[in-house]
């Protein structure tokens, strides 16, 4: 069954492997008339770019975009845009080894046990590179947005056990540390913290978080695609993310209907919330307050200490992966999450533009 | 946009509200030759019917189910099965009153900020009587999967912050009280916790726990239809689920890749993980041990204390919610969840029939 | 496979066989606000009610809709619209001969060959029957569709080799006479040939004309989904249709460039054609004219003369099939056109929204 | 609104515009292990490609496809699998003047009017180089089906007034003529008037006729996902289709029961129609017969003849359109109806792997 395509009035469709000629994704449905170039994509596709720090891998990708069509003028035609990334330091030699084993927390066993074989060059489809696609879909879908006064703020939470700290919020602190953790301390923390685990051979899971402005009440559609299942599912499918929350999301299982529920209050003569633990979004619309999702991660499978798995002889093996992996992938993350929600949003802000006749005589008479 | 839809290849479309003639489902895609009445859908409702304990809203409904079509002889036909429940003890004048104003933690305004306006009658159709048709469809999923050897165990797992102890766990308790837990002694402190909310007006969360055995490995479709996505929306789109966790969930993020790989071993030849961190799931795709998610649950947010909110005038009020409301949705959600996870899973068992060509050659050649 | 829907943004599902307890469709994803009550829906399932005249079936059935939801104080909420029709003069004991053989022109044997068995009475889920759900829906539809200023005129373009000519074309005679044909002298013509194949135990086919007025320029989707595309889909798969034209049709394949090609023009500053051989559509989008299709209609296969086939024993027979049969379809099959057109229609009107980046703005902005 | 996508279970999504960088197709939901290189799917394309006789636009281009994802090592790999085609020969300079106007018969206007401009360069997406995903996507279907018993042969059946007579009907022929025709004599009368017209700036128009061979039976969902309205779509959806049949298709209006009936009759056990007159499709399923469809292709629209038209100006003005067109689009449209029906029938031949619970044991238990 096809599963590479995401959404309904906003499709993209990826595709590639870690070790293809090249990774890609066509995005249909884009309206018309928007200014768009491969800057606006490359802008995104260099915040999941490997290679910048010593938290991610050293592979020397430089994961140049090409719109490939869709685009005429300076402008968005309405028809598919295709855009292709050519994968350049593919090492497939390194990965010979690889193909003689199940590696404990990836996807090799299960690739192999649905399709009968696997493209085993740096996991395949099942690399993170995978995630190219989405993120450069996810620019274009952000632009739009952006042109709606809709914007989004997203940064890495928490790398193992430290979290930010709301006290020290500092949202322009996010891109100026390879973390991109919005607390300087924190910051400092975690990166002490990743050296220690880096140099055992260990890696780190941790969280992001997303926030969402300016979006407009109602969007969502009961009561299969709401607002919250939608974010579900689209963060659920990047690769490692384990749980999904949103506004108080665990904490609302042990607190109260009194603690819990958003008072309204006119201001400015608009209902708004004195809190928000609903994280903007009630009944599965977004309610006018800011969105609040997070994503948790697991740490990145491959790791250099000694592993039990099985061959594909069927034996009981011990393993070392070798080979350029980043110690925690939260913060190359942190982009695809973001890409992952404005896809969403984008799709059902389409979808909701039929909600009310008058929204059809508006356009149509 | 139309959201009432779930499946691909097994679609189910819901309708109905709360205290309108009726609610139901169709079922479209059921493979032919299943055996299948309507005590078998009527088993599922039973256990979301409400006024069943005191834990759950006095309304007497029966939810007494009718196939209309699609069964013939006793056997599924292949062509779209369509349940209907009609509402019997509806009420509307109680929410006459409602009306008038927005309730906190409810999808009032959310509605009419989309709509224009809303069927406010018992929350009309974010009344969580939609999931009526969720359980009905649910029903006919669980019966084809239990033909196929796959099972659920779900049950609630937490209320407040009473959690059930893996150490007392009895799965032959859960359905002996009117909580759904699986350990008596937390289920009797959860009951303690309930009566004194209740008294005061105050309403509980919790979460519940669903496990699925006996699913074959590689169910799930990379990279946006993986069984972890679908069983992520499936579950967020019920009202009130405000997080979703595949196996270790949340924890993960506090995680080393060291203690969060499942090793693998051979057992009597068949490859399978010492632990299972991954909650049964790897690259998206069931790994073939058991699947484990869970959902968080809000408190009810119809509660009785005094809470602040703003009528259709604009004015701040004080309200006090009357009528025959649950203290905790959870227990009723139980089986919500239960048929939200087989809905997802019959699907993508169903799309993954065509994932190797050596498939359809057993089925046409 | 699912395969009862029908339209994404404006999505219908239908249910029912012939004798079963009812049929019906939900419509979901229609737009809030619109008047609505179950007269608009009557109005057009009478158009297709048997018992009629002499060439309809002597079936009795009111076919008496009920709206059981989505309709709140006389509007549309924006949630899915379930309707039903209940079945009443079904007389199953009529068919208990047809289960033992094969109907020539039928799908008594696809349906066992797919499924393995048949709901065998009074066809099950193929006969027109079906059809209700499609015109109820249709309904729906064309009320919207109204609002917006976009008309049908759908009629029987000929019956056998009796065809209305232009020249008499007559739109009120339409609704007057029981063919709903268009040209009084050819009426008369039709009923007497009718009249005659009756007798003999006979049928007739014919072809049905659908004229769409007031649609905008530019609807439907390129590549995949457009309008004609989408027609063609709609209109075939009503049963007996077995050929669609749009425009000049099959008479395009004898033309030349210069004939078939409509040359533009000013007038009144818009731009119109001179002449209408594309039937309103270039490119796959309206064109701004009048869109023009047909649909070629098979005659009844249930003919009381003598035909060969086979029973379930293997033997070869000749049957004289009984009942109440219509001597021709295409009476009935004009509003079930209509129908499909305008879901047709609708669907890729409300697709069309998003063409523009300004159209977001005027609806977000 | 996304439109460039085509099937459920085995989806395509084709980008690209006749003067852009490159076009393509993404191919999600193939089968894993179908043996597959570049020259299966040139082949196709070799079909369709331009610059092949006088009857065809003398546009040199190579169309040399690439696969860059979802095969390794010559097997398909389950996951989505990319093909492009870059452009070489696109002269832009020649469609300067194209852009000051409409010509008619083209979707110069329809494109302006839907999305505000238009990428005038060689049509954009209207061309029909567009149909080079299509035929790339179908070369891959094809070989499947081939895999399963599934053949299609597939000839131009008219040109202008000229058919191909049964009489002469020779399947070698085929392929030995560049205009596709089955039938020597017919061929050879189309070739001379194809001649007249080109000398004097005109174009003709003509039909294709597809038949389907070794189809199982049962293929087609019930009530809206029929195979007739999946080929009807298909086909449609082709640019210049503007008519399409089943079996006897047109002619059924003019018939009657009796004569379009096909009889059954048990033959070597196994029940077959004694005629065909329903070419192969009964209650919308392949009923086991040989599958026939027809297309009717308008003449080319871009003709030297003078035209009348508007420009951008608004001034009614005459024109004579220049470039490399092809007198007939029908030879070169054959591989496209061909691919159009095998992207239909494989992916209603998947979905109907779940029509009985029996399928899902045999791959499940």
């Amino acid at each position: 069954m096809a599963g590479s395509s995401f959404g309904n009035a906003f499709k993209i469709t990826t595709w590639g492997e870690s070790h293809g000629a090249a990774l890609g994704v066509v995005v249909d449905g884009c309206p018309a008339g928007l200014k768009l170039n491969e800057a606006d994509i490359q802008a995104f596709l260099d915040r999941r770019k490997p290679g910048q720090s010593k938290y991610t891998t050293a592979r020397a990708e430089g994961d140049e975009v090409k719109i490939l069509s869709g685009v005429f003028e300076g402008l968005t035609t309405g028809t598919p845009i295709s855009l292709i990334v050519y994968n350049k330091d593919h090492h497939s030699s390194d990965y010979s080894e690889i193909s003689t084993y199940y590696r404990p927390g990836h996807a090799d066993l299960t690739f192999d046990l649905k399709y009968g074989f696997r493209d085993y060059r740096g996991g395949g489809r099942s690399s993170g590179r995978e995630t190219i696609g989405r993120v450069a879909a996810g620019a274009i879908a952000s632009k739009i947005l952006k042109e709606l006064g809709i914007s989004f703020l997203t940064y890495t939470l928490s790398v193992g056990m430290i979290k930010a700290d709301p006290e020290n919020f500092d949202s322009e602190y996010i891109l100026e540390n390879p973390l991109y953790m919005p607390d300087r301390d924190a910051a400092e923390k975690a990166m002490a913290y990743l050296d220690d685990l880096r140099k055992e051979g260990n890696s780190a899971g941790g969280s992001v978080e997303c926030r969402i402005n300016g979006l407009p009440a109602g969007i969502g559609e009961p009561v299969f695609d709401k607002l919250d299942a939608g974010l579900a599912r689209a963060v659920m499918s990047i690769g490692a993310v384990k749980a999904v929350e949103i506004g108080d999301g665990t904490a609302v299982s042990s607190s109260t209907g009194y603690d819990n529920n958003d008072f309204f209050t006119l201001k400015d003569s608009k209902i708004e919330k004195k809190t928000n633990h609903s994280g903007g979004i009630l009944g599965g619309m977004s309610d006018g307050s800011e969105v609040i999702l997070r994503a948790h991660i697991k740490p990145t499978p491959s790791i250099s200490m000694t592993q039990e798995t099985v061959n594909k002889n069927g034996d009981d093996i011990n393993i070392n992966i070798k080979g350029r992996h980043d110690p925690i992938i939260v913060p190359r993350a942190v982009v695809v999450v973001e890409s992952m929600a404005a896809l969403t949003v984008i799709d059902l802000l389409i979808g909701n533009m039929s909600s009310r006749l008058d929204n059809l005589r508006k356009i149509y008479c």
